[in-house]
């Protein structure tokens, strides 16, 4: 009997991988992934089935992977958390009665770029992924508003890409509507693997050309504010 | 020369912590946290200084850690990450420029319990505690109402405790105000850890009475839905 795990791989090196998350790739015989995944991995696979894919072909790379979890046991490995702009959502839409298939929790994007920017995230805070692939712009922009409006902290997944280059702009533009230009912005690329960068500026200063698909974009609340340059959002203590 | 670490251990057992969070653990020679957040790791702290703190006593607590790791390895424990509604924040407010500290991400409670679930946060959602300690009721419901608006999938952090068992099922009739009755809603208790729980119904079926400080909770969007037992929130792929 196979199975399918599939297994967040946290931000980069094998090092923020959970335990299990180790274990479930070391113990199946195929791996399915992204090549540029795959390679953040590669020490853990060796003599496995390897199953790569380009960007593209989501719905395929499900199928093939469920399909051979029938027999085999199989991880699809997905950056960050699978459940988070992953691959968890598709593998489930497709999935057939008779698949068996475990989800192996990650660290995600926001989280690890958080633990480097300082403690940003620590009250109330949402994600916003700025791909428009699947999603209306307008849609976007309403949501990067009521989060502005709620004093939400906000995470930017997908925050700049060449085809669409003034969105992450444009979002930031909208939020100073509700926030000061004072407002702490925390960048990280490539967090917690090879390349990082940690940049951290405000609204006002925020240049959106030092940012592309590798980067999470982190705004802080009215409260979050920079001490020692390491970016923090008060729970509320006093003291 | 010492260090503190800022470790979050994720959702419970050893298995789902971070290869880095388990080696910074092994690396210390105190560990600082809840008696029952040390209990979740003891397995790895045989023969190192223990130092235990009751519910309260945070800031004492975060200024102990960091005296200590002036001349030793410390580990101050979350459970979930660090940085959200953790240690981190206070810990960096309160810390002094000669203090080394290291923040170790981890996998967050709603991460974990999404995985159990299925995969309810694939789209924009985001993290409202209900505690009032520090923040307004007001505030609290006015963040709800707006991510309501906005069709953000929701997780509550700290749902429902005894002195104030009301707020979670105020918060879900407001969301009520935006999302039909059959939107579904997720709650997990202990998620990956002793006395796992997971249960399944709707904004209509809801009943607050089994939810306590040990669970999160996930109100799906207007898209989500439930398939085989497990609730998804679909990113928008058509096939
Ligand atoms: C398709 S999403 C996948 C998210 C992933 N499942 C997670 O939970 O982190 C890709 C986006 O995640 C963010 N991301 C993923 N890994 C990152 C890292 N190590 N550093 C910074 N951003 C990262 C970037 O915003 C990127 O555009
Ligand atoms: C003070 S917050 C700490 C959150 C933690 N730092 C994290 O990132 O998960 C405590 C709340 O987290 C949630 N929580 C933490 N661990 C959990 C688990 N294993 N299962 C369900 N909920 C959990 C509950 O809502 C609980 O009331």
């Amino acid at each position: 009997m196979g199975k399918l795990y599939v297994v967040g791989i946290g931000p980069g090196g094998i090092e923020h991988m959970t335990l299990k998350a180790k274990q479930a790739i070391e113990e199946s015989e195929v791996i399915v992934g992204y090549t540029k995944y795959i390679k953040l991995v590669e020490d853990l696979i060796v003599d496995k089935e390897i199953v790569q894919t380009g960007m593209r072909g989501e719905i395929e790379r499900c199928k093939k992977a469920l399909e051979l979890s029938q027999n085999k046991i199989v991880s699809i490995i997905s950056t960050g958390d699978a459940g988070i702009y992953g691959m968890a959502g598709l593998i489930l839409e497709v999935k057939e009665e008779n698949h068996i298939v475990e989800i192996v929790p990650g660290v995600t994007a926001a989280v690890a770029g958080a633990a480097l920017l300082g403690a940003p995230l620590m009250h109330d805070s949402c994600y916003i992924s700025l791909s428009d692939l699947m999603t209306p712009y307008n849609l976007i922009k309403k949501r990067v508003e009521l989060a502005a409006q709620g004093d939400f902290v906000i995470s930017f997944y997908n925050p700049r890409s060449k085809g669409r280059p003034y969105y992450l702009k444009e979002c930031t533009d909208l939020i100073r509507k509700y926030r000061h230009g004072t407002t702490p912005v925390g960048v990280v690329r490539n967090a917690l693997r090879d390349n990082e960068k940690v940049k951290l500026c405000t609204l006002c200063t925020f240049c959106e050309d030092e940012v592309d698909m590798l980067s999470i974009v982190v705004v802080g609340n009215s409260n979050t504010f920079i001490k020692e340059g390491k970016m923090i959002t008060p729970r509320g203590y006093v003291f």
